[in-house]
């Protein structure tokens, strides 16, 4: 049922132009994805509302981009390089390849967390509990191997000087790596944030549930310097963004589940798991978490620069703790995605494909629709030009007026505007509620503010 | 004079926050850049307008978002596993290595156009000239070796079933592959365009010129495909549009120059590059190709997939030509960066460094300065908070308000918004002009209409 469920979401994502299997008139590469010309523009509003709420709007709030390559120094100091690994097991019957972790918490029903198991412990609890293969049904494993996430490649010419450099897997360190900098050039005051969207990769062996887990995505993230002492007052501020936030994209709070976890990273203070309830079952969408003053004081420590912040009122030296905030954007488009595909009966007793997308957020505002080509199109592709100015407009002359209204819902598009022969006369058209399906008549000088008030 | 000159703007990027080195405090790695909190406004407001140009005010006019990591069938298609590489030579007297075609261009002082030599002809033109070393002056070079400029990592888990992919060196791939999903998806007609801005990475070895060639860079590209008979128009049309896009970014129309290139790959119809006239001379920010129906033939052979269009009015079949248009977001930044940097002496003898950047792409809209501290930074605040919902802003409440102007002069605020005493009474503030440092008084109310007056 679940499953059914997404089959039909990936479906109709490519059908309409959401989303692309990556690479696929080659057969794709595996755990790819590309977003199409919907799915771009859908992608560019959430990010803007994001930027917005978090780095735009809060005071002391300062935004980066950086590099994906970085000085593998980096990834030693975050202890990626030692320990970013996935612990695999083969089984010695059917050679399929799974991860211990998954094995025992899909055995357990999630009653066993394995995140707090060492390897040593996973390699006991699936001979103890003889855990079968998922292929085979047999339970006989190798043992557990460590398998490092990081994509590895080389920077430099010949052999001779090449240097071995990561994909970064998270954006975090490049605003841990330019607090200095930032704090420097922003003549920014502890506290303050620092605001990163970026791509991040990693050669994950279990991807899946469409684009939910990738080995290439994008990330949202809010890395908030601040005063040990406040570190707990923030971090409950952040939970309070992350469900204004999700609510603003329009998923209902009901959807959203907060998990703080009992057992921690040694390091950190606090950790709290957002989840959304997708078809295939709860899953993160976002990340809290009191990081205390861990990473900064690692990043001290393997580059030899101060990483201490002087507080000019109280002339205390120390080194911030971090509220990271991290979110992933290509789930939270898919949690978007999730909640607004609906597929409603009308009262006539027909079927309709509707996308609930919040107004802000739809790929297009606008479709523009002339009820006849022939005569209309001229008119219809003045009213495109004049509205593509301020919005993202679609135009769509062919098919009943009807179908063309279809085709609309099923992407979500809040507005379409109908273009008719009285507008030849009097500059007025119909303007037809996706949500409603009432329209209503007014003249083209109005639609400019009619829309920004919808998509507001 | 001119190195002078552009290690100034490299000064000046990193000491107010527009570009830091990539991984600085680890001593960077080289040629990667992070755009610091005012790089990355400027950034996104550079491709906004890009996007708004090719993509929201075009009709039949489509964005992607392709993922970097490819299937590896798709460079080979496109060529680049074969012949994307660097012609190098070691200087065998002092270990220096250099590629080949700079050697001549360098010393031919552009006379010579290495691009349409073989390998051979550039061995034989060292040779012949006795092109010296440019670092100790002999001439002595080993023979030219192909370096190719592709990253490339390993998808996978083991060495037994790992895939050899590499980073993209171009976006324009994304949009070829996707050539048929976005048709089908859009309904689209020919001529339609699919713009796409993403990173792109090329292990260069003569990187350099601050951000102009890093080995990670973001390109704007825009395909446009159209019938084999109207590709000169369309060939000249994205002429045009170069050229309005980059005076619309304030660079003046005598800053640039367009070269149509006289012999061509064997494929292409037309080529011409774009030049803007950087502090280190001409070079490269855009460029336009006729690329025919290369590319798409190309992947039709590769894949198996037609790639034919069938033409609903005349019924023709055909393989779109392809007119490319790509741009390097990072250099269309440095161009800006560069025609905006100035330092000016004012009447009464003052020098203030200032960045005239247009309002339209400056990284903060408005400055809000309370004049004294201690009376006016609540309602200074609440002014703040209001303008931050519709604009980029920005709050500085330390040192004279002289000081405060000319930093703000400094990172190119087009407007300073001056709280004082009579705000308190009467809501209004002095709004200042950072070109013409012209003050008016207005109240509160009209301030978000002026602001917006001035940034459109």
């Amino acid at each position: 049922m679940a499953n059914i469920e997404m089959d039909k979401i990936v479906a109709h994502c490519k059908n309409v132009g959401f989303i692309f299997p990556g690479s696929d008139i080659y057969g794709g590469l595996a755990n790819t994805w590309d977003y199409g010309p919907l799915g771009v523009e859908l992608k560019n509003n959430i990010k803007k509302v994001w930027w917005q709420k978090f780095v735009q709007e809060r005071e002391n709030s300062y935004g980066v981009d950086c590099a994906i390559l970085m000085n593998p120094r980096v990834w030693e100091a975050s202890g990626h390089v030692a320990s970013f690994s996935d612990p695999l097991m083969d089984c010695k019957e059917c050679k399929a390849r799974f991860r211990a972790d998954n094995l025992i918490s899909n055995y357990s029903k999630g009653e066993v967390n394995p995140d707090l198991m060492t390897k040593e412990e996973m390699s006991s609890y699936v001979q103890e509990h003889h855990v079968p293969c998922p292929v085979c049904g047999k339970s006989n494993f190798t043992p557990i191997r460590q398998f490092n996430l990081l994509f590895k490649t080389q920077r430099g010419v010949t052999s001779d000087n090449a240097l071995d450099i990561y994909l970064r897997p998270e954006t975090a360190q490049g605003e841990y790596v330019n607090f200095l900098n930032v704090q420097r050039s922003m003549r920014a005051k502890v506290p303050f944030g620092i605001g990163q969207i970026g791509k991040a990769f990693r050669n994950e062996i279990t991807p899946g549930n469409f684009t939910f887990r990738q080995i290439e995505f994008e990330q949202m993230e809010y890395q908030f310097f601040c005063h040990a002492g406040d570190d707990e007052k923030y971090y409950e501020e952040f939970k309070n963004a992350s469900k204004e936030f999700f609510i603003s994209l329009g998923i209902p709070a009901e959807k959203l589940k907060f998990h703080d976890h009992d057992k921690l990273a040694f390091y950190a203070k606090a950790a709290c798991d957002v989840y959304y309830q997708f078809p295939f079952g709860w899953d993160e969408v976002n990340g809290i978490h009191n990081r205390t003053n861990y990473d900064l004081t690692k990043h001290q420590e393997y580059s030899g620069k101060n990483m201490e912040y002087l507080d000019p009122v109280t002339n205390e030296k120390f080194i911030p703790n971090v509220i990271e905030n991290s979110y992933g954007l290509d789930r939270a488009i898919l949690a978007v995605i999730c909640n607004a595909y609906d597929v409603e009966t009308l009262p006539d007793g027909e079927v309709r494909e509707i996308m609930h997308l919040s107004p802000k957020i739809a790929p297009f505002k606008v479709a523009i629709l002339p009820l006849i080509k022939r005569d209309l199109s001229e008119k219809a592709h003045e009213l495109f030009r004049e509205l593509a100015k301020e919005f993202r407009v679609t135009y769509d002359e062919t098919g009943t007026i009807g179908k063309r209204y279809r085709r609309q819902d099923q992407i979500g598009t809040p507005l379409c505007v109908t273009v008719d022969f009285d507008t030849l006369e009097d500059n007025t058209v119909t303007v037809r509620d996706r949500d409603t399906m009432e329209q209503v008549r007014m003249p083209i000088s109005e639609l400019k503010s009619y829309i920004e008030k919808i998509i507001k």
